[in-house]
C-alpha cells in the first residue's frame, strides 16, 4: 500500500476478499468517502482512489456499488479461458486436464438472491449516484469477472451452454462520464458491460467472450469509443449493442460467434463502424434497427459460414436469409469499402430455394452503398464434436480450404420497395442487385467484358 | 518500493508532493543519475527509473525537468471531470455538487513565475536534452495534469472560457525517439501536449479535452502515432496538429468540439488520418496548410452542426462557411469512402446566401477525391443553456432528431481555379460539385433515374 | 508483494536476477505450481500470478519455460533505443553519448548454449505446455528483450548490422488461447515474437523494431489482432508474417522500414489489412503468398522509396521492381480505397528500363481492387551517412521534400495471364493496368477531360 488511497484488496483489515471480495470493496469504499467528505477548498479534489487485486479467485457475494467518482480497480490478469469447451468435454476427460476454471485476477459472481428483478441488481459491479454532476472517471482495468455457470432451468438439460444465469459484470446505472473500462476479461455472464447514459466512455482491448450479451451501450449516449476489443455473445444475445447513441466509434474490434448479431444500433446516428472484423454463424450480424441515420460502415471485413460445432448447431438466431447479412432502417447511412464473404450450402439456407439477402435496405432514403466486395460460396466447414482444442484445429483448416468453393448465387443488394434516393453502386453485378431505378441510383459492378475503359469515353 | 527503480512521489524523502510535487521528481531524477551515473562495461545500461503517482491532489510549483531516457511517470486515474461545465454553474448549485475538480492521480499546475515567456518554461513536464542520442523511451501514463483555471484577462469577464492560461502539460522540446504518451487525462492546459522532432511517438488511449490545444507535434517528425484518443480543443486552438511530418498516422480517435479545427495538418506529407470520428461546430473542421502531399483521408466520420451551449455561442473560429468543412492545400493526396455530415439551417450559415464548400482544394494536382457521402440537411439541434448534464442530454436528444429532416444544397466538392490533375469520383452529383473539367477528372455521383448498369455497356 | 500470487523478480529468495532473470523466475513459476497444485472443488480454480520486472538490467542465462495459464509477466518500461544507430556511430563519438544500451525493464538475452537447433531452444521466454486445455491467457507487457548484439561471422565485418544472432524474444510453441502481449520493447533479436497455432491472441501496442523479423504468427490460427504496433524489421525478415490463419485483424500498425516485406501472408484466408501505415525501402512491402484468399486490404497508405541511410544501402531483399510492390497470388481478395506512394528514379529501378509494377496479381480469380489512388515521382531523398539523429533529421527533410517531383511511369495495376474474373476500378488510367479485358472487368480512373457526369448518361 504506497499511499492511503492505495488499497490492496488482500490488504484490507475488513472482511476476507476471498469469501466476498464485494464486502471488501464496499469497505474501502466507505473508507475513501469518510476520509475525502470534505468539500474542496482551494483547488483541493477528491481524487478518488485504486483497489488491487492480485492474481487470485476471490467470490462475489454482496455486490459492489460504486458512487464515487474516480475509482480505478485494477488487477494483474484478465484470465479468460474458455468455460464453453469445458462444459461441452465429457467429466472423465476434465479429470486429465490442468485447469478447468478462468483465473487471473478472477472474481467469481455468486451474488446472494436479493429478491429484486432488475438488471442492475443483479451486476456484479454497479455504479450509480443521483445529482451532480455525473459520475466521472470510474475505471476498470485488467481482471476478470466469471459468471462461473449458465443455470437456464428451461434449457432441456443444456443449462451450461444456455447463456442465461441472471448475472450482469459491470451495469452503469446513472449517467457518467469519462470512463474507461480496459484489459478487462468477462466469462459466462448473461450481461458482460450494460452501460447506460455513457459520455466519452472508453470500453477498449477487453476479451467479452462466452457471454449472453457482450457490450450494451443502453439508454442514450455520446462520443464514446468500443475499440480494440475481442467479443463474442451467445447464439441469442448481442455481442455489441448501441442505442439512442450519437457520436460512437466502433473500430479495430475482433467480433467472433455466436451472437445473435454481431452488431446492432437501435436508434444510433452519426456513428461509425470501421475496421472490424466480424464473424457469425447466421444473417442479420449486422442491424440498424428504429431507424439509424448517418452513421458510417467501413473498411469492415464481415464473414458468415455456418456453425461448425456439435454442441452449438441445434442453435441459432431464429432469422432467415432473407433478413439481410446487414440489414438496415434508416436514413442517409454509408456502406463503403467493406469485404463481405458468405459461405453456405444452399441446403442450409432458409427458405432453400431462395437467394440470400447480403446487404438489405429495408427502409429509408440517402443510403449510399458504394464498393463493397461480397463473395459468395458454398462452404468449406463442417460440423465438428470434438470437445475441446480440436475445435479449433478443425475450424481452422474448414477457413482455410477455401479454394475451389463453388460461387454461391445471392442478393448483393436488396432495395425494399418505398425506399428512394438510395445510391448503390459497384456493389454488384446488374443481376445481384433489387432496387427499383427509377427512384434509386444504381451503378452496377461492371463484369468481365463490359469494361467501361476510360478510353472508352468522348471527351466533353 | 521494489527496487531502487521504482519511486512512489509519497515516499520519498526530499520535498513534500502534496506542495510540490515537481520538487520531489526532480530530486528523484536527481538520484537517478546519481546512482546509473558510471558509463555501461560490457552490456550494462542505464535503465532509467519507474515513478509513482498514486490517487491523489499533488500541486506542481516547480516544472519538472527530464534529461534522462527510460524514465516512466506513471499513475492510477486519469480523472477527467468536465471543469467548462463546472466553471458555467451557479455557485450556489455547485453547494450541491458531490465533487468540482479533477481527481484521479491529480498534478495541479501552479507554476512558479518564471518570468520566461517561451512555450517550455510553462510546462509542468519538459523534456530536454543536449548532445547524442536522442533522449528515448520516456513515458508517461495514466495520471491527470489539470491546469486548475483558464485565466484570459482579456477575455471581458469570461476568464473561465478563455482557455488561455500560459500552461501546458507536457512539452517535449528536443529531438527524441520512442516516447510514449497513454492513459492520461489532460484538462485546462492552454497547451495539452506539444511534442518537437519527435521519431516513433505513441500517444494512444488520452483523454485530453478542455484544453486550448490538445495535440501538438511540432518542428517536424516522423513515422509516430496519435491513435484511440479522446480528445476536443477550445474555440480557437487545435484538437490535433501536426507540422513537418512524414509518416503520421492518426487513427481511431473520437475528436469532439470544439477546436479550430479538429485536424491540421502544415507540410505533413505521407500520413493517414484513418478511421477517426470528428465533431466540429464551424468550417475547417480538417486543414491541410503549408502544401500537404500524399496523405490519406479515409473512413473517417465527419459531423459539423452549430453550437447547441449557450456559454458557448458567442465563441467561433472565425471562418465563413466557403472556407469548406475539409480544406485542402497540396498534390496527391487522397480522401477515399469518409461520410460527411453538415447539419445546419441556413440562416446560420456565413453569408447565409451562399451554398457553404464541404471538401475544398484550394490549390494543388493529383489529388484524388472517391467515393465520399456528403449529407447535408437543416439543423435538428437547438442552443440550450442547461448548466450541466442537461446540456448532455439536451446535445444527444438533438443528435438523435434526425428525422425528416430538409436537406440543404451544398458545393460537395469544390475545386479552385489553378488546380489541375485532380480526380473527383462519385462524391457529390453534376450540379454539387464545382470544377474545371478540361482540366480535372470528374465522375458525378449518379442520379436517381441516371444509373449506369453494367448492362447499359457494350461489350468491348 | 501484496500477496502470495504477486511476485518480485528483485525480491525472490532463490538466485539473483541481475545475474540470470530466467532461473528466477522458473524457480517463481515452480513456486506457483506447488502452491495451486491441487485441482479445483467447487468453481476454485488456478489463478496464477504476476511477476514483476522493475526498471533494471537483467540478464537471461537460463531460458524462461512457462506451462501454466494466466502468467503475467509486466515491466515498467519497453525501453527501447536505437542499436542499430549506435553500432554504426565511431566509437569515439558514442564516448560523449548519454547512454548506448537499450533501458527500462529491460531483459538482456544472454542464453547459454544450449547445442539444440530448433527455434524454441533459443528463445528467452519459451511457452509451452502439452495436454488439455490449451494454455490460456499468459500475458506479457511493458518491459524490455533485448538480443544485444547481432554477430552473423558471415557478415563480411558488418555483424551487428547482420540482423542474425540466433535469438527470439518469446516464442509460443504449442497451442495458446487469449494471450495478451502488450506495450513490450524487442530489440536486436532475430525473431521478436514466434507464436504458433495461436487463438483470440492480442498483440498490441508494442515496439518491436531493429529484430531480424518482428512478429510471426506461425502453424495457424484464428481470431487475433495485431493492432497499434510500431514495427520494423531487417532487411530480409518480416515485420509481420501470419501462415494458414484465418480471421486475423492487422490494423493500426506504423510499419517502418527495413523488412524484406512489411507485411505477408501465407495461405491466409479471411482477415484484414486495414488501416495500417507502411513504409518500405524495396519492391515486395506486402506479399499474399500459398494462396491468400477473401482477404481485405483496405484504408492502408503504402510508401515505397529508397534506403537513405548508407550503412544500410549495401543491403536489399533481392527483388526488382517487377515483383509488385504488392503482390497477390490468391482468390477474392479485396483492396480498396488505399494510397500507395512510390518514390525513386528510374536509374534505381531494377530493371532501370522497364516500368515498375505496383499492385500485382500474380494468379487468382474474383479479386476486387477499387478505389487505390497510386502515386509515383522520382525521389527526393539522398542517402546520408551521418551516423545518429542526423539521419532521422534527414530522412524527415526528404520525405518532405515532395513538390515539383516528376511523374514516374508506372504499371499501376498488372493482372497476369490465367487470372481471371477479377475486377479493376478507379485504379489506374487505361495505360497504366495491364489486364485480359475479356476475362476480367476493368474501368479505368477517369482522365481530365474524359470525365463521365451523370449527366452524361441517357436514363433508362
Amino acid at each position: 500500500m504506497t499511499s492511503a488511497n492505495a488499497y490492496d484488496v488482500t490488504k484490507w483489515p475488513v472482511g476476507n476478499p476471498h469469501e466476498d471480495i464485494g464486502a471488501v470493496i464496499n469497505s474501502i469504499i466507505a473508507d475513501v468517502k469518510i476520509r475525502q467528505a470534505s468539500r474542496d477548498v482551494n483547488d483541493g479534489g477528491k481524487p478518488g482512489a485504486v483497489i488491487y487485486i492480485p492474481p487470485g479467485d476471490f467470490r462475489l457475494v454482496t455486490q459492489v456499488l460504486i458512487d464515487i467518482s474516480y475509482l480505478k480497480i485494477v488487477g494483474s490478469g484478465h484470465g479468460f479461458t474458455s468455460s464453453s469447451i469445458r462444459f461441452n468435454t465429457p467429466a472423465q476427460e476434465l479429470e486429465q486436464w490442468h485447469e478447468v476454471w478462468p483465473g487471473g485476477s478472477r472474481v467469481l459472481v455468486d451474488l446472494a438472491p436479493s429478491g429484486a428483478e432488475d438488471d442492475a441488481s443483479k451486476a456484479a459491479f454497479l455504479v450509480e449516484r443521483a445529482g451532480n454532476p455525473r459520475i466521472s472517471s470510474v475505471e476498470f482495468a485488467d481482471f476478470c469477472i466469471d459468471g462461473l455457470h449458465f443455470t437456464d432451468a428451461a434449457s432441456n438439460g443444456d443449462a451450461e451452454n444456455s447463456y442465461r444465469n441472471g448475472k450482469t459484470g459491470i451495469h452503469l446505472a446513472s449517467a457518467n462520464d469519462s470512463f474507461r473500462i480496459k484489459g478487462m476479461g468477462l466469462i459466462y455472464l448473461e450481461h458482460g458491460i450494460v452501460a447506460y447514459h455513457s459520455d466519452a466512455l472508453t470500453v477498449d482491448d477487453n476479451f467479452v467472450a462466452e457471454c449472453g450479451n457482450c457490450i450494451e451501450l443502453r439508454g442514450m449516449g455520446q462520443a464514446s469509443r468500443v475499440s480494440n476489443n475481442l467479443v463474442g455473445a451467445g447464439y441469442d444475445g448481442h455481442s455489441i449493442y448501441a442505442e439512442n447513441f450519437g457520436g460512437l466509434l466502433v473500430s479495430g474490434n475482433n467480433v467472433f460467434p455466436r451472437g445473435r448479431s454481431s452488431i446492432e444500433f437501435s436508434g444510433v446516428v452519426r456513428s461509425s463502424i470501421t475496421g472490424n472484423r466480424f464473424h457469425s454463424f447466421y444473417p442479420g450480424m449486422l442491424v440498424f434497427s428504429e431507424h439509424c441515420s448517418e452513421n458510417l460502415i467501413s473498411s469492415n471485413h464481415f464473414l458468415r459460414d455456418r456453425e461448425p460445432w456439435a454442441p452449438m448447431t441445434k442453435y441459432d438466431n431464429g432469422l432467415d436469409d432473407q433478413f439481410g447479412l446487414l440489414h438496415l432502417n434508416g436514413d442517409n447511412n454509408s456502406v463503403i469499402a467493406n469485404h463481405i464473404s458468405e459461405s453456405i450450402d444452399t441446403q442450409f439456407l432458409e427458405p432453400s430455394y431462395e437467394k440470400p439477402v447480403i446487404i438489405r435496405i429495408v427502409s429509408g432514403r440517402g443510403n449510399y452503398v458504394a464498393n463493397n466486395h461480397i463473395v459468395a460460396t458454398t462452404e468449406a466447414s463442417q460440423t465438428n464434436d470434438a470437445p475441446n482444442s480440436a475445435c479449433f484445429s478443425t475450424q481452422v483448416e474448414a477457413i482455410l480450404s477455401t479454394r475451389n468453393l463453388t460461387t454461391l448465387d445471392v442478393i448483393a443488394v436488396k432495395v425494399e420497395p418505398g425506399s428512394i434516393q438510395n445510391t448503390i453502386l459497384d456493389s454488384g453485378s446488374d443481376a445481384q442487385v433489387v432496387i427499383d431505378r427509377a427512384v434509386n441510383a444504381f451503378r452496377g459492378t461492371p463484369m468481365p467484358g463490359q469494361q467501361l475503359g476510360s478510353a472508352q469515353l468522348e471527351p466533353t
